[in-house]
């Protein structure tokens, strides 16, 4: 290997990229705690036998599964939902209902695309162990809250219910049809479904179906929850199926549309899944994030302009090897205000590169300590964004930068 | 399997757990910040061309190398460091020094034993393109500011370098045997230098040197400038090896006496080791912070008896069907004051089960709102601790649970 590479779909997150995903992570985690929902993580690596089995064959040949050094096998975490079956199932004394959220890696080896990576990052919300609607009720308004706090203003969220659907089909060939009618025209649908065999009349009393559908009970008393709880951007949309056919009830995924983001959360309640998962037989509602897209988007549209890309604020330069201690007390003195402050370490290198290294790392601030500005108790400080220069008394230097 | 369970050396983090490693995790990234290090995350997986032939065949029967389903050789990452010296290398353009920390889990196949996990996490810190003394001393002051910060008051950071060893011996068979000089008596030692060959001469000659042995002018500099950077509890030990044998310069560990956690850190200066990983001749200097050992003292010995080990402040009960919609508005009001707050989500169970679940989940307040509290406006707040319940009105509870 001539350079050294990352795997096709794997990433480095370099420190200014961090900066975007640990202040999107760090949003998200405070909305999910407001609600009560807490931490869970769980281990990269699974017996391959709690992975396999669950969504059948064509998940499983993008799951990464070896033996491991015992003969055992094992694979890398497929999503968040088979680790959750199995922590409920493993640990049967926690208090229901067990509200967590999971912000972890998961793997498949999928062909990678934009925003699709190979190794991305999961951020799941779910509520296990209670029937009642106000448990959905309350994901849509974590959503919601977590779209607000990120700054997404325009979004809805789309709702139905699987319920709702098996009075209009039973067959999920179908309902994989109806789920593209936000993609194609209604014409082209009924083509679909002309070409899977179902007669006109069929056809018809299918779209009459959707055409006259409304929220029942449940779906309807979701709704009324979720406005309670100030979520007032829900649209019921019966020709929203949702790909996965494990959900029982609620269903929902929420389109950002200013900024063009798109479909960023799906999910829904899932009554019987956990127990087909190998967990003990708990219902569930819950949604997924798009963490990696919402990153994504975030730093394509450049929709935090004023995110600091480096904890830093100031970088002490060294104006020469007498001056260096001089620079250490004043980096210290700072450092205990609260400040992220750099010392630049080696007083070898001329002051020029000392600044060109704060441009190139983005620090908003440095500060010079020549012999003038010691004689003085003063220091100069630069503010690099407007370049501009002016000296003060040390002692007033703190509240300058902060 | 009848019930699914973790892979030995795995762990899951249950809330309660997270809870500890999230304010470890704070606490030190924020310690790392403050001197201007900063966050860098990279794969899961590599090549395993990236991962072997860097440490040797004993290190390699540990790794986690297994065939992608592209037939790419691949590994789990073994290490933080072999990923830095690929990022080096991958991102020549990256500002020198480059520093930076990373948090992430590394693999190894080990026999599991007590903090020792086959999936673990390493906590990094290095300063990676400058040969000067002052990045070693920095590293010791951050590692001085996150043991202070966890609350470790009584800790010895041992500091010896290779180049004084190199002037007793160039032998690694005999290193090896003084490194165990903390841990066997002296006689011990030196008996095994003879079962090794060496001569009585020989051996006189090593520990006169050990003994006679002080700091190097480079030592005594970082020793220095570690001082003015306010750390005092620095102990020469011309005995200290330190198992692995890259560094060139100094090297150090850090032993933690109250609480008794042991050796805790261990790092040095390693300015080949980056090139002879595959990266770019670049000097260095870092350590390493054992973080699960910090997570595991903290929790057996209780050492943040205050810790909240959930994030929620208050369980809002439902006390009937009719009285819900009361329990709704009080928790969303009380949740826009920034306090974490949890509504039981369903009506149909009684009071003292959702009293029970609150005490099961260590949640510190709750509050009732039953048909004499809203006629009086008031709530009714008791606090789980110390079992006390008192009513109080609706726009005084914010204030009482801050």
């Amino acid at each position: 290997m001539t350079t050294p590479q990352t795997l096709k779909g794997f990433r480095d997150f370099l420190p200014e990229t961090m900066a975007i995903r640990n202040r999107v992570i760090n949003t998200l985690k405070q909305v999910f705690e407001s609600y009560g929902f807490a931490e869970l993580q769980t281990p990269t690596l699974e017996y391959a036998e709690v992975l396999t089995g669950k969504y059948g064959a064509e998940a499983e040949k993008l799951m990464y599964l070896f033996k491991d050094q015992g003969g055992r096998d094992v694979g890398l975490k497929y999503d968040l939902t088979v680790p959750l079956a199995r922590v409920m199932s493993q640990y049967p004394d926690l208090p229901k209902p067990f509200k967590r959220y999971q912000i972890q890696p998961a793997f498949r080896a999928e062909n990678t695309q934009k925003s699709r990576y190979r190794e991305f990052y999961q951020c799941d919300i779910d509520t296990v162990g209670t029937t009642s609607l106000y448990a959905d009720a309350e994901i849509l308004a974590v959503i919601s809250d977590s779209l607000i706090a990120l700054g997404f203003i325009d979004f809805t969220i789309r709702i139905n219910s699987r319920k709702i659907l098996f009075g209009i089909t039973n067959s999920t060939s179908v309902l994989q049809s109806l789920d593209k009618l936000d993609k194609k025209s209604e014409a082209e649908v009924k083509q679909e479904l002309v070409d899977k065999g179902l007669v006109a009349d069929e056809i018809s009393k299918i779209f009459a179906g959707i055409k006259s559908a409304t929220p029942d009970t449940d779906l309807q008393q979701v709704i009324n929850l979720a406005a309670k709880l100030g979520v007032d951007n829900i649209k019921f949309d019966p020709t929203l199926v949702r790909g996965l056919d494990y959900y029982t009830g609620t269903i929902f995924e929420t389109v950002v549309t200013q900024p063009k983001v798109g479909s960023i959360t799906g999910g829904g309640r899932y009554d019987n899944l956990i127990k087909t998962l190998g967990g003990p037989d708990l219902p569930a509602v819950g949604t997924t994030l798009g963490l990696d897209r919402i990153c994504d988007v975030i730093a394509e549209l450049n929709l935090w302009p004023d995110i600091k890309l480096t904890t830093t604020k100031v970088l002490v330069t060294i104006f020469s090897a007498e001056l260096r201690d001089k620079s250490i007390e004043l980096s210290i003195r700072l450092r205990q205000t609260g400040i992220g402050v750099e010392l630049y370490p080696d007083d070898r290198i001329k002051l020029d590169k000392q600044l060109q290294y704060a441009a190139r790392k983005k620090i908003p601030y440095v500060v010079i300590l020549g012999p003038e500005e010691v004689a003085k108790d003063m220091v100069t400080l630069k503010n690099m964004s407007i370049g501009e220069q002016k000296q003060l008394p040390t002692d007033k230097l703190a509240a300058s930068v902060s």
